[in-house]
């Protein structure tokens, strides 16, 4: 039995945060109570914000506050000729924490899934296919999820790549560094006999 | 580098959450941004409400957006004349998940700790000594930690207890039940000892 109804109702709400299940979500709800209020406003000002401002960049699909993200105006990203395609947003901050891709970016927001009526449209092909003829790419490199469907979208995009003759390449699938060969699944270790590389 | 500035400063402000380190607060913010934005709207208002409308109840100093509180309102505890004093709602709420428990609450929002300026007065004792007076309480049911200061403030509540002959019990501390002997710190193995019952 809660106390408080408004509490009960705060408790739900947080478990719609990915990994949070009731005894984490009551122990946030608490904390805040009990000890930091102002960070709960804060917080909730942040969501509302983010939730109803932030769209999507009309050059990449990224998200942003703006008609164009930071990435795209950046005018070392825009002189290096690279374009990276990637189905989420998420994908681009992991990418981007390497600190080794200075190029731009191509949001799909899913992919091609033809059975739930997700077509080269709804992936934003259209838009991607107006970029790649009026700007000019080096490489497009195709860094969709190693799952049949990623496989499926990278190859329809690799044929329009082909098309307008820009070089395309596929990011590398095989063993994670640091993994130990007898406990990486088959597919994978497939993947990485298929993608060996001659040492000179 | 983060494409928007509105995600960034969500992000930040994620990490107020117990337990939410910059990894989980970036999984959580993409995941409302791509899956779930009215999740996020919704979290907000619980946020907002919450933070800015519960108070404390005026008889058990606990969480409650009333004048006073669902646990005391309820005829049944106010019937069974025990009182368990704690030191935080958390505890409340782990006492009532229970299920043991159907009496009514004392909330201290902490315990004595002279050095910081905490005293009888900011633990709420002058309203615990009123309740006394006012109410008829079989028992009082000292749920404090099991800290050097939660013992003390303990042993306090139990003298003004006794100075109104009104019953004053300690909840046991010993070793968890399903917990093994040789893991258990030597303070919980010494109150397991003390707290020893003879089987008849
Ligand atoms: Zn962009
Ligand atoms: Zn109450």
């Amino acid at each position: 039995m809660q106390s408080s109804p408004l509490l009960e109702h705060l408790i739900e709400n947080l478990r719609c945060l990915p990994g949070v299940g009731s005894k984490s979500a009551q122990r946030m709800a608490y904390h805040l109570l009990q000890r930091n209020r102002s960070g709960g406003m804060n917080l909730a000002r942040a969501l509302t914000e983010a939730m109803s401002k932030i769209g999507h960049c009309s050059h990449c699909r990224n998200f942003t506050e703006e008609d164009v993200c930071n990435i795209c105006n950046n005018p070392r990203r825009q002189n290096s000729g690279l374009l990276c395609v990637v189905e989420m947003p998420a994908d681009i901050q992991a990418i981007e924490q390497t600190g080794q891709f200075s190029g731009r970016y191509f949001v799909l927001m899913g992919h091609l899934s033809p059975l739930d009526g997700i077509g080269p449209r709804e992936i934003g092909l259209d838009l991607l296919q107006k970029r790649l003829i009026e700007e000019s790419f080096h490489e497009v490199i195709l860094a969709t999820n190693p799952t049949v469907e990623g496989d499926a979208t990278a190859n329809y995009i690799a044929e329009i790549c082909r098309q307008h003759n820009i070089k395309v390449s596929r990011i590398a699938h095989g063993i994670p560094v640091g993994g130990e060969l007898e406990t990486v699944d088959g597919t994978t270790l497939t993947h990485s006999f298929l993608g060996r590389r001659q040492i000179d």
